[in-house]
């Protein structure tokens, strides 16, 4: 603890060093840290400050718990993982005691309250080789695919810094929603704010960022962490923002990115000449859909991936992503197809991999089909329908994992959200794969993404009628609703937590109810399904937390 | 909010009915709720109140949560589930208006906080068809199993109750072991104690609610929630405790209970009758295995259940629990032997089966496992060593869960927590299933548990060497070291949340180091595994939350 204490109560106050020029310049890392890679994290934390100062730089800002990555989980709760944390930041400030640069970076760290030890998510302000400032996070997000309150002790206070002729007021993401925030800053006198950030991506959330940052009406410099981790993607987007809400630096959106932002002794953020536009939507999301499977298959330590196609939209829109996010060495594609697959089919399927620059290999699954239907007749046992449907699902998930455990390759999962949402998908069978890169995409989305790159779908596979395939003439809308009407009674049951009596004010009560019954009868399904990137503000993986013994369904 | 508002601001404060006796009756109704089933609930809790007051008691005692079962995760984020409980209640007033014994009964409430709506975690005071008061939980949970710092806003204070001449102090479960409320409740002045509880077991759970309750040396009513939900089983163990720390009352485990306990003017509470025996732990860890199993095949509509039997331990064990739970008419068992299927082994599971008095079906995994192999023979692929195993253990997922979907009965899965930790499972494998009784026991506790009921289960069973004849002559020690040295090490790793370099004190440093790697290694596979009633202290449900991408393994 002598570490930590030194850390927390710092060196005695010094007049931070004045610098010379009239502006002062803040230079914005936007790096893509790995959970848990302290050593990797601190050697790109070390590049960008390096950087920074070669470019005269007064302080580089980092993002949220840049240190370990963000959300680190139970990790949190490790002391020795917050030690750990802290050797870095002496690491740190060692390295670049001789700068004039200095550093705001965030870290865990181990502080006392009532003679307790607690866990902080902090931000230190570190210069000229010492900790010069603590920020500890004041409003720990406990909600969606937060778990803040799980981990870390509020701070009681917002503070604020004077560094270089500047008083910075430092927050740590959360804090900048908080409405009483923006309140009680507005009785603090400071020039600017700083606001480090670990702000994972949904479809509109940017918007909402810079909705929340007028809010405070002041010079603001935002850097947000980039990169997949687990189910959450981080956008990256960093912005700045002058008193008056304009933005006066825009940063790339799903990219490492750095820039410099100059800022007058007023605290004025100058503009910038990069304002970078971000794209629209649909554009978006699928940039997310790729980052979050690419950070996913990397930073977990593989470079391959494969699939099944059958010829449908699904697997040719995660084909189509996986290609992009790793390059079409890296992405193994297979038919497997049964006695009911169409030629019709399997022709969308090898034209879809043929432009994607793919070999299709084909392994029927007939053989397995054949000797399982043999084994149960043998122990007198009949199949009824639906179990010959998911035994198919079935042995093309086993094939398809033999072929992951045999290459070293994962398998990725090809399900929609709309189709874990009613449970229409096989557990074990098209379930199987450790990442689902189109898990929070409703099948209208899967179309609308899938039109983006309509120069590798084909035409055919973007506008014929969605079918399983698992007996004849078999049609999703046997079974299903049209997802144009599905997708929307879904979206209010589940985004916007309605109830079954709210949702029937806008549809057939009776499809109502068919829906809200198949909703949350798969509850157990969603429960086993791999991870896959949120784009929605209500995803399956984090946001949204059911039990699956659950009888209320209204 | 009409309702709402005359809930929370209660009706004009006025004297309780004084009880003619010089004593109180107080009734403790230990019930087993269905999360979300307020209408079912709301009978059993109707039905206890009738029995409380034909007992001429004054008051009847739930646990937490009494109306919609606990934990409803974000049911408790959905207003309008909120106003069901709270019909509910007023229900409840109204069909006893004309009893002399009085109610508190657990529900979620909406309140206002700052002009804001925030949900509670609160006990209401009902009597004669009105709620007389409303405490609210002030210490909320929010680490292991728990979360309701998601949920609720906490109370600022404590309240006491006026209650027919008694001063009582009404603590909602966590507020028990808040050594901070023991605290302040030594400011007031009150002469009883009762708390209502939705705690869940653990092996060592019901010494430390002891523990926590002598902490106020007050006398002491404590009634907990019975039966399973999910990943958690609520043990009952309802009990009174004098000012002396001496158990007045102690009520059964694993099954719904009532008593009465009479309370002098002082707050004395007298001792009564009815003191059980609390079994020994490997006894309550059985009990707790199996009424997990029965409530989860129950409340979710389900009465059969079946599993692969391999002639191990683990499946015999589960199935015993399976018998246990739900009768030997509701458990189907299954042998799938392959080529390297011993004798022994097809004869153990045969001897158990019939030990249980249920028929052993043979299915013969070979016919599949040919097909597969001519399947990849002819598209020119050879299968690895391991991706051979794991085929045979996903033929028989396969198989088991064609027969769930043609009989209806749920499949058990049968990995031990020590197979989780290290990722000595196949994930779509022997991991298919909707429950595992035995998830939360590590191999050594599956040979505790197993002895308990040696007289169903075979004497070779219990001692011959574990393997998973995946393989001619394999054993698990090939891979894993002694259990019993492999279980200690994970203890300290998994439960202590030791660092390898703490835990490498005390065993073989290149040992712990290994076992730590398959236990980080294999997150992705916990991840999908299925749910199983919690044991231990620390559970791979809900108490340890780790992420996938993680590169921190010290």
């Amino acid at each position: 603890m002598a570490r930590n204490s030194s850390i927390q109560s710092g060196a005695p106050h010094q007049r931070s060093q004045m610098s010379n020029d009239t502006k002062l310049k803040i230079y914005l890392a936007q790096i893509n840290p790995t959970v848990g890679d302290l050593d990797g994290n601190t050697q790109k934390i070390l590049q960008q400050i390096k950087l920074a100062n070669e470019s005269g730089c007064d302080l580089v800002v980092f993002s949220e718990m840049t240190i370990c990555g963000y959300p680190c989980e139970d990790l949190w709760q490790k002391k020795y993982f917050a030690i750990a944390c802290q050797e870095k930041i002496f690491e740190i400030a060692k390295a670049t005691k001789d700068y004039k640069c200095a550093i705001l970076v965030g870290s865990p760290l181990i502080d006392l309250e009532r003679k307790k030890e607690v866990m902080r998510n902090s931000v230190l302000l570190i210069e000229q080789g010492e900790v010069k400032k603590v920020i500890n996070k004041k409003t720990l997000p406990n909600f969606g695919v937060f778990d803040e309150a799980r981990y870390f002790a509020a701070s009681q206070t917002l503070s604020t810094v004077e560094f270089r002729g500047l008083t910075l007021a430092i927050l740590i993401c959360e804090d900048m929603w908080d409405q009483f925030n923006s309140f009680l800053l507005r009785e603090q006198v400071y020039d600017a704010l700083i606001v480090l950030n670990a702000s994972p991506y949904s479809a509109k959330k940017h918007q909402y960022r810079q909705k929340a940052a007028k809010n405070f009406a002041k010079n603001l410099v935002y850097v947000n962490q980039v990169g997949g981790h687990d189910s959450l993607v981080f956008d990256g987007s960093s912005f700045a923002m002058d008193a008056q809400g304009k933005i006066a630096l825009q940063m790339k959106e799903f990219v490492e990115d750095s820039a410099i932002v100059e800022v007058e002794k007023s605290g004025k953020i100058l503009p910038s000449a990069a304002i970078q536009d971000l794209g629209a939507e649909t554009k978006r999301n699928y940039q997310a859909c790729v980052l979050g499977l690419r950070d996913y298959v990397s930073k977990n330590g593989f470079k391959k991936v494969l699939l099944g196609m059958s010829g449908g939209i699904d697997s040719a829109l995660v084909a189509t992503i996986a290609v992009d996010a790793l390059g079409k060495e890296n992405v193994a594609l297979y038919a497997l197809p049964s006695r009911y697959s169409s030629d019709e089919s399997m022709n969308d399927a090898k034209e879809c991999a043929q432009n994607l620059g793919v070999n299709l290999e084909v392994i029927s699954i007939e053989p397995m089909f054949e000797a399982a239907k043999f084994s149960f007749n043998q122990a007198g046992i009949d199949l009824i329908g639906l179990t010959q449907e998911n035994l198919q699902s079935r042995i093309r998930g086993n094939i398809l994992m033999a072929l992951s455990n045999n290459s070293g390759a994962l398998l990725l999962s090809t399900g929609n959200k709309s189709e874990l949402a009613t449970g229409y998908a096989t557990i074990y069978g098209d379930m199987c794969g450790a990442f689902n890169p189109i898990k929070d995409l409703y099948k209208t989305q899967v179309y609308e993404l899938s039109h983006l790159r309509s120069e590798v779908i084909p035409h055919n596979i973007l506008t014929k009628e969605p079918t399983a395939e698992l007996r004849p003439n078999q049609k999703d809308s046997d079974s299903l609703p049209d997802y144009a009407v599905l997708d929307k009674i879904l979206f209010e049951l589940i985004e916007e937590q309605k109830s079954i009596a709210e949702v029937a004010k806008n549809f057939d009560k009776t499809l109502v109810e068919k829906v809200a019954k198949l909703l949350h009868f798969s509850e157990y399904k969603r429960r086993q399904s791999c991870l896959g990137p949120k784009i929605s503000d209500m995803d399956f993986s984090r946001d949204r937390r059911y039990p699956i013994t659950n009888k209320f369904n209204k």
